[in-house]
């Protein structure tokens, strides 16, 4: 597994029996990144979306090169009060409490198609708080990638209870 | 001027009297993205940098795809307690007060040629703080990249007195 090689776990951060799924070593090697955005192309080239959503701030590093190579506008979806036009908010679970993600009012209109890109996909809080905002514009999330897929967290199994496809480039047992 | 015309002003955002130059809308018309990274890969197709270090979160959206279009490998610059291995932190000024940014210890070695990307150069406070980071390391900073610079803020006038290379593809005047 070329890709999977390349990502680092980290145990037990940000805090005890959590083993972090780093992919700053697949992204700074150039041969890993590239390989990594192939295969997020050659799903993607032939469909019909409108726009790249990208996910503050890891799914940045992914959604803008698979942005340029697909020809398809670029949207960030930013933590409460980064983004300095008017807004639309969403509050999303956190493992405690919750969080504030948003998007600009005029980035999407009713019936535009948008794939969704983070780099991790665990419980899905976060991008269950991404299609919320999305699906506020009007606008339809044709589906949701990811480089890493933890399957036991349940975030891929609530994405498809609630019918939206999603993509992942690699899973990893475990939390 | 195709990319600048594609930068939305906000007027008074953060605060009064600031008018923030804001690239999403750039970011988001494919033909303006990609007009922004075309002229940055004509920049340095055929320099000798080893790594892209791009500093979170906007400077990801430039770096990253800048990164596959060079084939050289991404470095994260973040802000503090986001990278999840051993670091090196560096604190640098903002217009109150002052925050921290941190890359992985093990990211660079000495005498490694880096090009450090970020959105907007203003005073440089960012740039700076990024600048100590990469040369802790005992990496080189061979430019700094940036989408938008403000003169008047004199970003730049300290990036030239400090001998480092610089490059942006637009100017706004003002603050």
């Amino acid at each position: 597994m070329p890709i999977k090689s390349r990502i680092r776990t980290i145990p037990h951060w940000p805090k005890e029996g959590i083993m972090f799924r780093d992919i700053t070593t697949l992204l700074q090697d150039p041969i890993g990144f590239q390989l990594a955005i192939d295969k997020l192309v050659d799903r993607y080239k032939d469909s019909d979306i409108d726009f790249i959503c990208a996910i503050e701030a890891r799914g940045f590093i992914l959604g803008a090169p698979l942005s340029i190579a697909l020809g398809k506008g670029f949207i960030p979806i930013r933590k409460k009060g980064k983004l300095p036009g008017k807004t639309i908010s969403q509050d999303y679970e956190l493992e405690y409490g919750t969080d504030t993600i948003e998007i600009h009012v005029d980035a999407l209109k009713e019936g535009q198609k948008v794939l969704i890109v983070d780099d991790l996909l665990a419980t899905g809080g976060t991008v269950f708080g991404a299609i919320e905002l999305v699906e506020k514009t009007g606008a339809k999330v044709q589906e949701c990638a990811f480089v890493v897929d933890l399957p036991e967290l349940g975030g891929s199994q609530r994405l498809e209870e609630r019918g939206i496809p999603y993509f992942k480039l690699v899973d990893f047992e475990g939390h």
